[in-house]
């Protein structure tokens, strides 16, 4: 049997969103399992002394962000809207509502459908993440009743939970998103997705 | 016709190592013209306010690079011994004599031999290619001859086409190497080498 994969997302991040989109097709392709974990950057980045996404403070690798982001949602035909922060929209967009809910919709058969509707909401139809009523028609969209988990959501105890993903990301050397860990080896960035999920079919658990 | 990629490199980049060793062989499969061009990264760091490599900075993003390199590596049958800094080595190395070496060789039909040479001293035999006796080796073994060409690298002409590429590199918005640059577009590391290729065949010149 495939080692298991962790995956790591965070919801502001650009490129999670392409791996949120495409990890399902190419875990199963291969028959691995992959569990989804949603965590926090923002702790990671401020412990090195940034107070937003590098790309924000790196232009010259922000601008080319925004490009690369738009070819390779093309080449996976994803649909993608990107934006500069010019037109008004905040980028890195505030996320915590929407992890703290997914850390309790995705105990439920449709919570990576409810995942992959944020990331969804937020980069091809430019929604704002942090508004519970966006985050609540995602719920609904996705299957579940928009009023239980929004309150979950809210709750201390998702809150605690996701405080305990980003412990354990940092603890498993993490350092951006998406990453995915296997045994004892992480791999960082969307472009090894494929790398992390042949790892696993070629180191059985 | 495709367009022609030009491709930007930097001699003490562990990326660029995987580059330079795969790119002649992607590019023929496309029958794309590829321009190598090396250039320093340390003029562009400096403007960000680094003084060394993003992988010594940021010491956990430095670990899974090494870790990660060792295994694209291999995944790529491209000989590669990791370091850290740990065994006395240096990262990054000066990597100033090679590049300006490199810009003469280049107008040679041997040059490109000679480039990858070099790259390989480095980051597989581990050798200091800030050292002229490493640079004169790898000239002769890639049939140039090692007094003349160690003569052009230390010269002042050499030394401005190397700051002219550092200088058309930043006006073309790199910011890290391998870099590669076709049309309008500017494709970031050696993930998107086939991305880039590819690029120039969907857009012919």
């Amino acid at each position: 049997m495939p080692a298991p994969v962790t995956f790591w997302f965070e919801f502001a991040s650009t490129y999670s969103y392409l791996s949120v989109m495409r990890i399902e097709a190419e875990a199963a392709r291969r028959k691995v399992e992959v569990k989804w974990t949603p965590f926090l950057l923002g702790p990671i980045f401020k412990a090195q002394g940034w107070d937003t996404s590098p790309f924000n403070l790196y232009p010259a690798k922000g601008r080319n962000m925004w490009r690369d982001m738009e070819r390779r949602a093309a080449k996976f035909a994803i649909p993608f809207k990107p934006w500069t922060g010019e037109d008004g929209r905040i980028f890195p967009q505030n996320g915590l509502l929407a992890a703290r809910t997914a850390i309790a919709a995705l105990h439920e058969p449709w919570g990576r459908d409810f995942v992959r509707r944020v990331y969804t909401a937020q980069f091809a139809e430019g929604l704002d993440i942090s508004n519970p009523n966006v985050i609540g028609d995602c719920i609904e969209a996705a299957g579940g009743v928009d009023r239980i988990y929004l309150h979950m959501g809210h709750s201390n105890t998702q809150k605690q939970r996701l405080k305990e993903n980003t412990d354990a990301a940092i603890a498993a050397g993490v350092f951006g998103a998406p990453s995915f860990t296997v045994g004892g080896e992480l791999f960082w960035g969307d472009d090894r997705l494929e790398d992390a999920l042949d790892w696993a079919l070629s180191h059985p658990a």
